[in-house]
């Protein structure tokens, strides 16, 4: 009997009969069950393209054909075909297998895609890289109908449909995105599927039927005939994609191996790109995830036989999403946008009280954002909530749509700084860079939950222009239980002395103060200089920095156009002679715990206290050498 | 007879018959090429709309009804008729009217539309906001086709169709974007436009026919059942505007006054979303920009009379485009693209001679980065030509789909710093933040032509990751003829002494050089480094930097996040004593020449040289104090 341990590469796949395919697709599953309910993960998804992907393999060679997964969270079938079952117990840990297609782990990964709707542009490159370079191999998008809410997708699909390349886009039609799917995509496919049943692609039929003598062309011209006439029927509706210059196969059932192997030959005897709507069960083979895919969507470990229960310690997104509630009953014209987030974000209890005050776009933070200005502009007060690496998506519209309006709209950016196992392209260190630059902008960075609702009030009330919150996925440091959120623009607690300040903000303040316990052991008394409102920071704040012979600045983002640059430079500009530096992150990170994370880019205590040393050694502080006893 | 310029607003409008509101579009139009004859600005989308604004006015009432030009730069009509008639000769002028709709300018203006696609976004946001506080108006945004190959676009179309707010979307079809058009779009409304001939809207036959006694119910019957059938036939393919979830109606001749004001009335009594597709010749009425509408486009000042005339002195762009055509001679790999500015980034020749290696893709940035960065992946050597400001719209795709993989691809930044007439929209002012936050991005700053072909061949070639060379608008500095490119980093020319370093990069070298001709007169001999590769700087950059008792570093880029920050930042960090300022830009900088915009930021010789004053006076240089005769 086959054994997925023993599949290394396509060419094992291309082995196997019809029943060890259908008995791979079976192990497939159980190993994903088993994986995702130790490490967490997302399940769902990949349980649905257990056979596309086995077919996928089947009928393309990769690397030479070249597979792009959007979103890339729906590959664990792929990796588990592709040698790396045997580490796949290290799923989404540090060093581990990466839960996103990643070129550096495998050739047959093409393309990072952790963020939504990029792979037919991708693909697009990719496949007019081996036009051009003279390389017969397909080029494969899957793309998911979530995926295809997002404007990128369009603006890929019109392009990549003029191409003339081998270049084939799956749609995998699983009829949802991340939350429930809306919208154009969500209706259209909805009338694609309704209008005909599961379409079979017998492709040799016409060109076997010419070669019976005397009868064989009208024949095969009858029923070429009829096939026209069968396709105009069927595919009426198909005009979006046939506009955008593709051949329109489908639907084919996703969970029919040989339905699905007749169709991508079919696809690959197309001499012009091609999109196969492909219709999978979100969830496929495992009860629970079937009846609730959005729960195992992207879940933490669980009980695979018992499935997964809802677990309830407050974070802060779920603070942001209780005093989203209580703000909106106080203040009508508060309004929330998610971009597919509503679960993530904690905006669920909103949507459910204020449903005709709350949006969801989709995967569309472009939109999201220049929506949320039109509000802000007519009078409401829009709190868009949303991770901090997806509204990189919104840069432009931040600048053009709102900035220079100086229209007021409220940021609640939720995962910002480290995010644990999703890997690079969830960390959320950006977000500062960017918004830093934009004018009639304010950021600020609650370090506790009562502090998220104070921030989220000033947001609203006591900003123009963009307001934004930020803050990490997970709860408060219990350091912090008694810390008294103030209006202030920073809460300085002083120091023995004046030769040391530490200087932080948002989750960080935690790690700091946990640092300076550690060094007070050694009789080191630092002043700690929390900012509340990171951005703008006055010259007040500067000079009050200035007054210590050495500063060290903390910060959970990239270094590069962080608070910390600013301050450095706006100390150079006030002619401070002490020493300045700044911990905050400079490396590309992977995949991770949060702690894991913290402690890689040396922002946990420990780091901090080992960066303190290092610099007050040289310096400031006296530290290590003498011991005034405790505090 | 009635007056242009005695229209004040809408309500003025209403007044006109038929009759007067046709003279009114000749008038419109007279004063439209008389102005931008001689300012320059958009003309021939312009004239596309006159009629279209006419029946808008006569039929909506700003500012209780918003409208939203999507390119905001077809507003000429509608500036003209709601009060700015008197000031329109300061159009695109310093403190005049600006070529974008402006809120702060005028109430009849909603919504500053600078970059394409985001009307339908916007005006769903106003709309909404109008539903929920209880205001009747009207929304309407009136979007070219070629605004719509953008993804944000199909953003909003998807979200506001599901909206029951009162939104009407003008599709503005006039066959073309700022390029030619592509793709989708193109294809997809030639389709409509060949299906039907234009369609007149005689709303109220159906109600009148009702009041007649005994035969009008079934007769009303009658009539309603045909035009059922008539418009399933008319309409079978508009099922992508009709999935979106709007009404669509049209196409309509966009220069027919009694059918477009009767098309509008029709769209407000539909009680859901419209799409009214409007069918306009770009550059109508006269016949210079009719034959070549996309000369007339953006344009100029030019002879009315005799039309404009291709002028040829060499700029930043042109050198950009021919250096592309010899580079791509050499090396087979490179492939360029663009956004819809073939024309703006002189790439024209480039797609004569190598028409399978060039890519235009319709206004989508973000697809356009994607796509070069996977065809980075499969071995090619894509460059993107952009211009800065529309280079914001690919942040995410430039760290997820390009950076995070480290994949090779060269930006060419057009229209990098200050940009004259435009206003706020297109300065080219964050690229530099943007990028330097960004993992593997090195950026490149040429000061000459020859400069810029040195800057493109390293970017191809001795980088790996993201290669930005960014490049103003316009010619380049006559005092920089004799200047040598350098492979170095940096270039140094060495002072009296080593009091007073003044560092900067890009255009902005010749205006300190300049500066620097301005103080020698007074005897201050400064040195100057000019940074050739902006980023990364080295330490021993740094290092050099530090010799100088006062650094001052001049950018044409936004302060926050710009490379004075770093450089301030890391001069900090190395105990840097001496005194440390920046000239850079903390305002946003509406429509002005060049040198008024470089002047109003201080970075033109004459405020550079105020800038040194004002430091050196307190610092470094002796300056004006002694005198030391010429150099």
């Amino acid at each position: 009997m086959v054994e997925l341990g023993n599949i290394h590469s396509p060419a094992d796949i291309k082995q196997l009969n019809k029943k060890e395919l259908t008995a791979l697709c079976a192990q497939l599953r159980q190993t994903m069950i088993d994986i995702v309910s130790a490490n967490g993960g997302h399940l769902a998804s990949n349980l649905g393209v257990v056979e596309l992907t086995v077919a996928l393999h089947r009928e393309f060679t990769t690397p030479h054909d070249a597979l792009v997964w959007d979103v890339g969270h729906q590959c664990y079938a792929h990796k588990l075909l592709t040698d790396r079952y045997a580490d796949f117990g290290t799923l989404r840990r540090q060093g581990g297998v990466s839960g996103f297609p990643k070129p550096s782990e495998s050739e047959h990964d093409s393309f990072i895609t952790g963020h939504s709707s990029t792979s037919i542009s991708a693909a697009n490159g990719i496949a007019k890289a081996k036009a051009l370079t003279g390389d017969d191999g397909y080029t494969v998008a899957i793309i998911g109908d979530g995926a295809l809410t997002g404007g990128l997708a369009y603006e890929g699909l019109s392009n990549a449909g003029r191409s003339d390349d081998r270049l084939i886009i799956i749609l995998n039609d699983n009829k949802m995105s991340i939350s429930q799917n809306v919208g154009f995509v969500s209706r259209y496919l909805t009338h694609l599927r309704t209008k005909v049943r599961y379409v079979r692609f017998k492709q040799h039929l016409t060109s076997a039927l010419i070669h019976i003598p005397l009868i064989g062309k009208p024949l095969n011209r009858l029923v070429h005939n009829w096939k026209k006439k069968m396709k105009r029927s069927l595919f009426a509706h198909t005009s979006f994609f046939e506009n955008m210059g593709f051949h329109y196969m489908g639907p084919v059932d996703g969970h029919d191996l040989g339905d699905l192997m007749q169709a991508l030959r079919a696809a690959k005897s197309v001499d012009r790109p091609v999109v196969l709507h492909v219709a999978t069960v979100k969830g496929k083979g495992y009860a629970f995830a079937e009846k609730n895919p959005d729960t195992y969507h992207g879940i933490s470990h669980f009980d695979s036989r018992a499935g997964a229960v809802a677990t309830s310690s407050p974070t802060f997104s779920s603070t942001f999403g209780e005093t989203m509630c209580r703000l909106a009953a106080e203040d009508d014209r508060i309004v929330a946008i998610t971009a597919a987030m509503i679960k993530g974000t904690c905006l669920e209890p909103f949507a459910e009280q204020y449903p005709t005050r709350f949006f969801d776009t989709g995967i569309a933070e472009e939109h999201a954002v220049t929506f949320a200005s039109g509000m802000g502009a007519g009078g409401l007060l829009p709190v868009f909530a949303v991770y901090s690496s997806f509204l990189q998506r919104s840069y432009d519209q931040l600048i053009n749509d709102t900035s220079i309006m100086n229209n007021h709209i409220v940021l609640a950016i939720d995962r910002a700084g480290v995010v644990p196992e999703d890997g690079e392209t969830h960390q959320g260190i950006y977000d500062v860079a960017m918004l830093r630059a934009i004018p009639h902008t304010t950021i600020y960075a609650p370090s506790t939950f009562r502090e998220l609702e104070r921030h989220l009030r000033q947001a609203l009330y006591d900003t123009d222009g963009i307001a934004a919150v930020r803050y990490p996925k997970g709860g408060e440091n219990p350091l912090l239980a008694d810390y008294e959120p103030s209006y202030q623009p920073y809460t300085l607690t002083e120091g023995k002395d004046k030769k040391l300040l530490l200087v932080t903000y948002g989750r960080t303040y935690g790690e700091v103060l946990a640092a300076r316990r550690r060094l007070q052991q050694n009789g080191c008394y630092p002043a700690v200089l929390k900012l509340n409102r990171i951005h703008p920071v006055e010259d007040e704040v500067i000079a009050k920095m200035a007054e210590y012979d050495c500063v060290l600045f903390f910060e959970e983002v990239s270094r590069a156009g962080g608070v910390g640059e600013s301050v450095g430079n706006r100390l150079a500009q006030a002619d401070y002679s002490g020493h300045y530096a700044v911990g905050a992150i400079d490396v590309t990170l992977g995949a991770c715990t949060t702690e894991q994370g913290l402690q890689a880019v040396g922002l946990d205590a420990a780091g901090i206290a080992a960066f303190i040393r290092e610099h007050t050694d040289k310096f400031a502080c006296p530290a290590q050498e003498e011991d005034h006893g405790g505090e």
